[in-house]
């Protein structure tokens, strides 16, 4: 049977002070589910209030999307800390987001690790379980987006939380159903028509195409689209358009899962 | 009337990292509220957890002491901030807090602006209706600490919140019932027996004998005791005492406002 | 007698992280001296050594650029910092600067307070001979940039240190040489034809048309230009052609103070 | 032959803002070399400003001591850093220091890497030449303290600088010259009395007997003491007694290197 809904999330509010990343503005118009930036790798209260309001004006879901504290590095270095320093981390800036959605009458729905702290918890059972721990402890009705397959998956699990399953149209795959590493070639899908068939595929037919060329099953609850690039925008829109015509409605994950 | 009960807060998880500052285990004992550091001037996310656990043993309330961000100065220096500047940071903290409260199954009862930011909040109406503005966003339960006769006083009742009016038995005062500048000398009290003696006299009759002799109305609802000398215990110890022998029921301050 | 000589001075490297800031790769083609942010308010190591570089590359002058431990304010807000945190926090970002141009086998030549703690140093005189006083600890030989007319001038004279006074062609005057402030109408000069022929009367005849009309004499050692907009590098561009054309020289300060 | 002197080194500067770490006073009088931090890990310009001025009163020489930019974490976690990130960040940090030492018309002797930075040194070679790079470039005339037998040391011998080789009186040794991990028991010599031992036997014999029981061989140039336990004042007293009633002199080490 074919799936045909799909959530489409993306890192926001990546914003610092005087410094501008993405185009929250334009992003806002196709997604569904906005990951927010908690002030650690990067975003400010400032930037965390106005993009809480930008995602309601679009009628986007509001998620946590906590990383290391290393502003200088974006969150993109891993940090050796221990399950309770992530734990600790995480509450805090789920708190932090949440006193903004609540100041504005709304929610947090869902959290993502960004960046290195993401990374880890795909691979790092105790740290997978610091983040899960962490959201479940905060509250049960979280939606927790993992990548399938990793120890990210069991932790949300057994800690009681509903897990979205995430895609990455833009990214290659291992026959495991896991990410190619980005420091190998081909890791990334240039082609925005390529990215969009995959999208496609991944969701309606739960498949991806591996970079050795054997088909993955794979759910995918949630597509991760990038902000980050000028044209990030019309893919974007592309990409949503095409889902539609294929018979996919974009919906907000927490309305299925 | 006599007035026969009485809150006392303190400052609590100032520690950072691998510094500690305060006495928290020993002060616990002594006090109804604790004003909890956010890690914006003092605390971190390790230090927040570990607060939190501690003051519920004790079964004293949580509070939020949002500060400056300003660990370089322990939120002592005064930034010139702006009124949503100044929001944005408060709800921030607020949340950041309230997640440790909820992940520990409890609630974040109070909010008292510290340092630099608490005394631009007496006597700035801007700032000090920014952080009202924050906390009854964030939620109308919170009460608000706040020195008699400030801006911060209306601002907390103009928006919908309860106000706490503090006393602090070791500072003097100036005939209006603002503080003593601690630039001038004569702004301590340093006899732990002189500031027993004020304290009971704050809450029981509702008055100060102000620097130049003149005695001051003023309500007190709850006492601001400081952690931060070697001392502080014991005083701490002998002031609870002597207002019990004085008849004047501790209480938190939630059970009366 | 005329001028027939100026520096130009410019804000760079203020990039941090993730993070761009300005366009100084264009800029560099046009100016003499670079203000290096030094990462209190911008810059970040990486961004030190690359800007020493192609600072370097185009031969222009390294200064120090420091501001206040404000990175979240971008430096734009006053702190009211101690005289010493003031002297201490100027000298830490000398050295830091000092390190990379040593690196690179240069000097660095002059320094510029950045933003807010620039504008402190132009009222308040003790943090002005704070800020001179780390300059003169330093090195005897830096060359303060400072606005006419201000306390900063005198501290610097008072220190032994060169003066570099500086002119602003896209900003306004009072008839007294101080800056209009940017928080009243017309602060700032949006028409670039009249911001060259401004900079030519401050260079060549050392005199600008205050706003009310009065004729202000003005001597500028060195002009600032702003590199935080996208038509910037077309400005300095023709800046520097028409100053050229008028028989003007665009030398670094070193030369001829 | 036997080596008849030696250099004491010690962490010191690690103090941050209001928070205090370390009795630098007292351990000032019993070594030769001071490891100042540098305000990545811990420490601050007023901090350092004044370590500066204690070292220099007490003629202990001044050394850097940069860490991981990770306050939060006091510099011992380890971060995944480029080799060009970590070159930066140490050429920034020691640019930094030198500020101090050179308002204070002394100079920086030394440098040695701190906690989880040192630690990664000592066994990646890439890291290890990224520091010894940032030296080199800063000053041949830098001494890098390193442990024996690690790629620090090539890396330190490799860019042209002077290598201490440093011994740790108050830890144990595995066989192969390395220090037994903190993670195992018996890391560390907590009788005072056994440490004063292993020091006179690590100086003047250039040996230690290994956790096993192996009599190691090692020169010693520098020993490394603790200041952040309360008996650490007295214990640095009795070791240097002792050193000095065994003969041995303590010099710092630009002396005799």
């Amino acid at each position: 049977m074919q799936n045909m809904q799909v959530d489409i999330n993306c890192d926001m509010g990546e914003s610092f002070g005087a410094y501008t990343i993405g185009n929250d503005e334009a992003m806002m118009r196709h997604i569904t589910s906005a990951n927010i930036a908690c002030g650690y790798h990067a975003g400010d209260p400032m930037v965390m209030e106005r993009t809480v309001r930008l995602a309601l004006e679009h009628g986007v879901q509001l998620g946590s999307h906590p990383g290391y504290p290393d502003l200088l590095g974006f969150g993109r270095r891993v940090m050796d800390l221990s399950p309770s320093e992530v734990e600790s981390y995480t509450l805090y800036q789920l708190g932090a987001l949440w006193a903004f959605a609540k100041a504005n009458k709304a929610e947090v729905r869902h959290i993502k690790a960004h960046g290195a702290l993401g990374n880890v918890a795909f691979v790092n059972a105790e740290i997978a379980r610091a983040i899960a721990r962490a959201a479940a402890r905060f509250s049960k009705e979280l939606i927790l987006i993992a990548l399938a397959n990793t120890p990210l998956v069991e932790a949300g699990m057994e800690m009681g939380l509903k897990v979205a399953l995430e895609a990455y149209p833009e990214r290659t795959y291992n026959a495991d159903g896991t990410l190619r590493s980005r420091k190998l070639p081909g890791a990334s899908i240039h082609d925005p028509q390529v990215a969009v068939e995959r999208a496609i595929r991944m969701v309606r037919d739960g498949e991806v195409v591996a970079y050795d060329g054997e088909i993955v099953k794979m759910r995918a609850d949630t597509l991760c689209i990038h902000g980050d690039n000028p044209a990030a925008p019309q893919i974007a829109a592309a990409l949503v358009e095409a889902l539609k015509s294929a018979g996919v409605k974009i919906r907000p994950m927490a309305e299925f899962l």
